[in-house]
């Protein structure tokens, strides 16, 4: 099996979690001076509860030099507490091969992520250069959750092999085709869950990361079984501000910790519903 | 006239170029300790000679914080050698509207660059949030200049309003039409002028950066004359290395100053043939 995604699996089984947790602080609304501050308390309070953290580089690069210190300290704080724990880079970068294969270097050599997100609409030398990091994740945007996904990622292509076929259908085919390695994944929102299964359908094994939910989302059911592998896994749930921000007082940490063993309990609930316990 | 557009415009007639010079230094190829040191030797060369910087993103994110600073210090220097001078940041981002706007927030207020380029694969909220910065550029990826672009960019869609069309030029209709400000641009590859100019017949204003060039390539003529608006301007002829690595010695300076002004002088006599000179 491909190194990262025995690495995936055992960072979900050891805290037998599907949780993703997304680290995207906002000075504006954390209630500590800084985000690294931030950061550490959710991190110490959340570590035995999630199967990946997901930094969203955005929210460091907003704030210049100091965000991208802050961003190089929280992912040395997570492989202190947790050595198996994978930490993935959400940048979504993007651009012709060359390029590409810098910001390959960027987020695996430099940042040391375990995966990243890429954006696809460069073509197949775009995309490469990540997937030849052979023991590294690359989910790939394919489905968006946001209202503007339908813009593009919906409109009906003809495919030559598959037919009029939606865009983002065909992107999870070429996908599926280009992953030599066994490393690829792709991004899909929770919000559209019957995209979530027909993909699914196409890329039997590949692993899901699933953004747009909240502990309360009605959508969670839907996403966690329309979404899983057929051994109950290969998923990760992403939530970012429904965690994080799950309390803004002082005792934010304390609030992220029950937000997320919440949200760990509903998913593990429907896994045992389906008879796929950890 | 929107206030980028018209800093543009000055720009460019300033130097009475439309050449943009790519800063995208790697390590391994320059002569000197750092690339701080190569930028401002390039920069202080071709000052007189461009109508706009590029810093690639991915080149400067490969190094880490110590190329996060090289950027802030190259873009630093380049106001400093020129007050007029547009500096469009090239990190091609996109992602969620609420990600997007810290993206833009980055790339504005923190780079404090006058123009980005961003990807579209989100749709449209996902592009708002940089066009909502009225007096910046943004440059949308619209076609692009590798072997893979075809890969998705090609693709035939069906377009309510424009029939069976190209993915990119729906892309291209699609930004004409969410352009409220004036402000939006399009990145069209050098490698494909036809394209340059089906698109520059569906937004017959919009600057359209386009890489993919070197000063010794057939194709400059055919991007020129396509790609410019009716006034015959409006566009940026972008190279990178082949202006940065014209000379690879410790005369790189010298040498990048020669291979641009030769670009600027070709695309001029062009502009001259067509009886519109500066």
């Amino acid at each position: 099996m491909n190194a990262f995604l025995e690495n995936l699996d055992w960072s979900c089984q050891a805290n037998e979690s599907l949780v993703c947790l997304g680290l995207d602080p906002e000075l504006a609304r954390i209630p500590t001076k800084d985000i690294v501050t931030f950061n550490k308390g959710i991190v110490e309070a959340t570590c035995g509860l999630v199967g990946a953290y997901k930094p969203n580089l955005a929210f460091y690069e907003a704030l210049g030099l100091a965000g991208f210190r802050a961003l190089e300290e929280t992912i040395r704080f997570i492989r202190e507490v947790s050595d198996t724990m994978i930490v993935i880079g959400d940048g979504k970068r993007g651009d012709i091969g060359h390029t590409a294969a810098a910001y390959a270097k960027g987020m695996f050599d430099n940042w040391g992520f375990d995966a990243v997100t890429v954006n696809v609409y460069g073509g197949e030398d775009s995309v490469v250069p990540f997937l030849n990091y052979s023991d590294k994740g690359v989910f790939v945007w394919c489905r968006s959750s946001n209202p503007g996904a339908s813009d593009f990622q919906d409109l009906e292509i003809k495919s030559q092999a598959n037919g009029q076929i939606p865009f983002y259908k065909h992107v999870a085919y070429e996908i599926q085709d280009w992953n030599k390695n066994g490393n690829a994944g792709l991004v899909m929102g929770a919000t559209y869950p019957d995209q979530i299964r027909e993909t699914r359908e196409i890329c039997p094994d590949m692993p899901f990361l699933i953004p747009g939910i909240g502990s309360q989302d009605g959508a969670l059911d839907h996403s966690v079984r329309n979404g899983i592998s057929s051994a109950g896994r290969r998923i990760l749930i992403n939530s970012s501000r429904g965690l994080i921000y799950a309390d803004e007082t002082k005792n934010f940490a304390k609030g992220a910790r029950e937000a997320t063993r919440e949200l760990r309990d509903n998913i593990n609930a429907i896994l045992d519903s389906l008879g796929l316990p950890w």
